[in-house]
């Protein structure tokens, strides 16, 4: 077998892996008795040691390098530049994977799950002080990651790229200040409009049955394939691929509100059609894998936002809405979709709106970046964040609970992933531009329900590339122009 | 480390993959989508092959006759006898494991694998003819199985040796006869006595949702721990153990009829309760392993016949059963009880009752012993088998797909499996009649729904044991006596 093909085969046979131990957490989260909880991180564990010892092998290493010194072209030409690129992303990762001393993987992965119960346990007693040694332990491990991995300007960006290849803290800035710039003055004119209507009108009892069909119903005209899916029920709704022909999501029920769901079922099947477009004969190289979380969140955030806070949306499924759910009979569209669009300062990122949703992460993207250099002390995280807040949202911050240790990324080492839930919002609203500007039927389309065309257009655009190009080159080549805020700007005003 | 412990480690190390095997396999059956099956084949085989390489593997075979040659003693005398077991056992496994070469393994899968798809077709279709020439080469590849594996008297013992170690065909032959001539005389009485209500009695709606619940108060009352275990719904009804703290159950429910589901569920839970019995620090070995098919089988006969059929136990749960379904008031519990305990000679093996059940058995083991020997042509098997059908059950077979046709064993490649559960249905009365004898407390407890006094004795004559002993040691030392027909007789007269 020559370089190239072993390394396909090594590749797909990590995946395989990887895809049991996919079905392992999945089950984890949706079915798994209690006491079953520590064998099942043995299970876990047991793969996830298989998997690296695999991928970090020194063959892998020969392969890789016999590849780039010499990739023997193809009769087809596409194919020579599919696997130019499979060897470029297993060269990427090859090396993320082995520059870290194994010393510090484990100590990393310790600490870790050791600061996730004591995160825990400071939010709910709203104690910084309890969980600052836990934060310190992890941005030592954390700064010693990126020293291993490299970077060119700061470290930072060497913890970025494993969530955005090719980001840069530097490039990410501006656009994000300009973001910040617009959001600012135009918030509260939104949140005046919005205010417009009793957010108690929508509450009422919505039977979680009906609300499993309509979700149903609504992913399935997404798109999302049903034979190689389905939706289940769990705390914190996730979208998760166990192969390439099956891609579970999962959501809650809020019965107060049937909104909560069904935007979270948009949201995951937004994932979930990224998956599923995937090209299922690559699955398990780079080209069938998704490309960063910045694009795997402009399609779930395209999804939920652009298509689904519309009024085009509502005005096609409010009826059906209605024949689930009686008692929206006394709720006009108008006023639904605007508390459906409700614009409000509060302290919660996971409970904020599409708007101000990006100050808390360009607040988080400030702070961390300070950390990671050491600028800021971990000491005195609680009062730096309090006062950006205030300026970001003009209110105060109550408590750390409800400030710097409402989110459990930085205690799972998750530093550098926050800024790729903005870019998402900043991709999706330009490739929905992009999108209705090239094919004008969208706009029909969407007023009558019907996504195939939509749905075409990100496949082709998105999806079928897998890791080919880079986040920026592939948002670039199917919008036409670099990232930017303003797409996202307009299309908030528009709205409104 | 030493030979003993490098074992325990590499029986362990095997265990986790297959307990993650199980989690695939489980999930395969409940909620997988239906375009995820190819795959799911392809994570399945890729575990099948690591742990095949790993139990296989020369230097196991070395530290077995390490561990032969010296076993160093330890300082608990219990201790060294429970290794003592384990390096027998893991002989037993090895030796079987190893002797089969690789080609017949691979022949086998494929050809079982095509053969079930046939077989299906077949029976739709009541086409022996379309089955015969894959039984044919089933049988052939079984025989070489048992050649390779070997056997004292015929190699019929070799493969039931697979599914019940220790039992041969010329010890069961006379108890299987025994248990015939009691039985015929005694079916067509039974089935005047319970003939006297009419079946559409106990016909109605039973909304599954009470089901489910009813199910799941028996389940824990029996003792079933569902933190460490659930219920879910498949067509064809399981207990499979994901890891020593995870067992599932599953069932299916007939709108129609609630006490299909519950003695369904009561079945499962006699196997999970076996399974939760089993040691969880010795998961992972053989003395943390269930012992054989017929012991598992007795547990789960043991409740739901014994105990499930039983008056006692509707003298207590018929109030809360009509509680869940509120017509049963029109039904009075005795006219119910025999509805449960019907006695009727029926075509199909899985339907029957647990009277006639065993000619059902009785039947199998006489037809495969022949056509493994040689005896029986395949192509002269459906006249054989319904000859002696009718003779035992004095009805006439109407087509092959209610005659040889109607069970997947054969196609499947399970040879000497049969047998396993008639020898279940003999240990579950014997077991429960020492119980009864040795606790006589029992008696009440069960008129009164309490069971961990029967489940503590279970666990202590059976549970714990895993598989230190076999099944006919074990039966004889909670018992007191040689596996005979007469327990299971007598209990069959005493209960009419």
């Amino acid at each position: 077998m020559n370089a190239y093909d072993s390394l396909q085969q090594r590749s797909k046979e990590i995946a395989l892996y990887n895809s049991t131990a996919s079905v392992l957490g999945w089950d984890q989260e949706t079915y798994m008795p209690p006491s079953a909880g520590a064998y099942r991180a043995e299970q876990l564990g047991q793969l996830a040691g298989l998997t690296h010892r695999l991928a970090t092998a020194p063959e892998v290493g020969d392969w890789i390098q016999a590849c780039e010194d010499h990739l023997p072209p193809c009769a087809d030409p596409e194919e020579t530049a599919l696997r130019a690129a499979n060897v470029r992303e297993w060269r990427r990762d090859y090396d993320r994977s082995t520059k870290l001393p194994s010393r510090l993987v484990e100590d990393l992965a310790k600490t870790t799950s050791l600061a996730r119960e004591t995160w825990a346990k400071a939010r709910r007693e709203s104690n910084f002080a309890a969980f600052a040694p836990w934060l310190e332990k992890i941005l030592a491990l954390t700064r010693e990651q990126a020293e291993a991995w490299g970077y060119t300007t700061c470290a930072y960006d060497a913890l970025l790229e494993g969530y955005e290849p090719g980001a840069r803290a530097a490039e990410l800035t501006p656009v994000f200040a300009d973001l910040q710039k617009q959001l600012t003055p135009l918030l509260p004119r939104l949140q005046k409009i919005t205010d417009a209507v009793d957010p108690a009108r929508l509450e009422n009892q919505y039977a979680v049955s009906q609300q499993k069909i309509f979700n149903q119903e609504v992913a399935e005209a997404m798109g999302f394939d049903f034979n190689a899916g389905r939706i289940d029920t769990t705390t914190h709704p996730f979208c998760t691929e166990l192969g390439p022909k099956d891609c579970r999501l999962t959501t809650r029920y809020n019965e107060k509100d049937f909104t909560s769901s069904l935007f979270g079922v948009m949201h995951e099947a937004g994932h979930g059609l990224y998956t599923q477009g995937l090209p299922p004969e690559q699955f398990g190289t780079p080209m069938g894998t998704y490309l960063s979380l910045g694009i795997h969140e402009s399609q779930s955030r395209l999804w939920e936002n652009q298509v689904g806070r519309s009024r085009a949306f509502w005005r096609h499924w409010y009826p059906a809405a209605r024949n689930h759910f009686p008692t929206l009979a006394d709720l006009p569209m108008e006023e639904f979709w605007l508390l459906v669009n409700r614009v409000k300062a509060t302290h919660i990122r996971v409970e904020a709106d599409e708007a101000t949703y990006n100050l808390h992460i360009i607040l988080r993207f400030e702070m961390e970046q300070r950390l990671v250099s050491g600028e800021l002390a971990v000491a005195d995280l609680p009062t730096a964040w309090n006062a950006r807040f205030e300026e970001l949202f003009q209110i105060p911050v109550p408590d750390d609970a409800r400030g710097c240790l409402q989110d459990t990324h930085w205690a799972l080492g998750l530093i550098g992933y926050f800024p790729t839930y903005t870019l998402g919002t900043l991709n999706a609203a330009q490739l929905f531009h992009a999108a209705v500007k090239q094919v004008p039927e969208l706009e029909t389309d969407l007023e009558s329900g019907r996504y195939s065309r939509l749905l075409g257009w990100l496949r082709e655009k998105i999806h079928r590339h897998g890791r080919r190009y880079s986040p920026s080159q592939l948002v670039e080549q199917a919008s036409g122009e670099p990232i930017s805020a303003s797409y996202f700007m307009d299309y908030l005003k528009a709205k409104y």
